[in-house]
């Protein structure tokens, strides 16, 4: 059970986190810069300033991971894992795609979790036991339980290693279609009913933490690439899919 | 010169096209259907339907090619060239980053291109010699030339052919980074200064009839791999840049 504090906590940092990255969107587009003074670094930072500075006024007690400003008091028992911009390069080349992930652990376990887009206005929010929600409105998966019927997607082949590029290419054609690009945002979609199967390689706690409370709490499945659960230790090989069957079969190809 | 007429037809019909998208959008995202019943489909078609009802009301001496029902009056002086949703599984998925493409003709020659995404509000206007406008406001390519820093894209690997792709894979590893997915919106950003260099492989005359007076209203750069204006005779593969600079780095490696 996630207290009913730290769930308004999380809808309370959306709108804290949405407001400083809409001030950015898009504002110097073509600007060639990839110093500390770019509108996605600065977005980044302080997006996460200001999240961590809301968390630490309600709940001192509790432990934040973020990507920008590194860990404090991370064995609390509760703990806010905060990725401001994913999808950076979707955020500097001006798709609305790139996301703001919270992630809450409860003794390194991910329970609660917020995809939130905040340019397209998709905010899902999922709790593990509970449910997930796009909008405020029940989130379920797809029942598609055959790789021949499955939209499978993936962020980029670039950040694979050769060896784990071909088993998803292997995978990915046994499918109806793959999509790449998407960040966090395709487990969104996956929660909803529109994609089947996502897969990442080399994702980080920052990521993951978010991501599996809302496809869980749509009834979709997210684990390592070995089937295990996904914890504060666990790597960044990770697999989503909506039904165990699909779950199933991608572990096939994953591992071969 | 495109007739005032001309340009008040094509506002009209981005107008009458979203309307019917958005009725359909995330509509049986779930939905295990590849038949002509699906929201894609019947989505597709009546978006077309809606579009010629439109142009042949208005001129019916003009041509129209369209990707769902075909030629009508090829040869005509004016012809309209129509993809209701470029990015059909970008649709299927729920990702707002599929487009209508409106393209114009000109004894042959794109000469006005419209790239709208409905949901998002995003609609790039462009007429060669005169410029290209999102969402009403001038819009600029950027100025960077040097590959290093460019941001290139490309819809997916599994568009092209082995080598192909291989020259594409050469090319994005000299760039400041690549992204995947995108379709015709791609081609709008990169007139917004958000991408420096789009690539596609085996695209038709629907897609790129539009996308190209989007990108040279610009002040970009839009050919075929060889360097060649594209007219309704060319081929799919195209090349759009920021800069002659990067345009021509581009080239050598495509034709490698």
């Amino acid at each position: 059970m996630v207290p009913a504090e730290l769930k308004k906590l999380a809808h309370d940092l959306i709108q804290v986190s949405a407001e400083v990255i809409r001030g950015y969107y898009r504002s110097g587009l073509a600007i060639d810069d990839k110093s500390d003074a770019s509108p996605v670094t600065r977005a980044d930072r302080e997006t996460e300033t200001a999240m961590r500075k809301l968390i630490f006024a309600r709940r001192p007690q509790d432990g934040i991971i973020g990507e920008e400003h590194g860990r404090e008091n991370e064995d609390a028992e509760w703990v806010w894992v905060l990725d401001p911009i994913d999808g950076t390069k979707a955020f500097i080349t001006g798709r609305p795609l790139f996301v703001t992930l919270i992630g809450l652990l409860h003794f390194g376990k991910p329970v609660l979790g917020v995809i939130n887009q905040p340019i397209t206005h998709d905010c899902w929010v999922g709790v593990v036991g509970e449910g997930t929600t796009l909008n405020g409105v029940a989130a379920h998966v797809s029942q598609i339980t055959e790789l021949a019927s499955a939209r499978i997607g993936s962020t980029g082949p670039q950040y694979y290693k050769p060896e784990g590029l071909e088993v998803f290419n292997a995978l990915a054609a046994k499918c109806r279609f793959a999509v790449w690009g998407g960040d966090g945002y395709q487990f969104g979609l996956l929660a909803s009913g529109g994609m089947d199967i996502a897969v990442e390689s080399g994702i980080k706690l920052h990521d993951f933490a978010a991501l599996a409370p809302v496809v869980i709490g749509a009834g979709g499945l997210m684990t390592d690439w070995q089937g295990k659960a996904l914890d504060r230790c666990s790597g960044g090989d990770v697999v989503a899919a909506a039904t165990p069957e699909l779950h199933m079969a991608a572990l096939e190809y994953l591992n071969r």
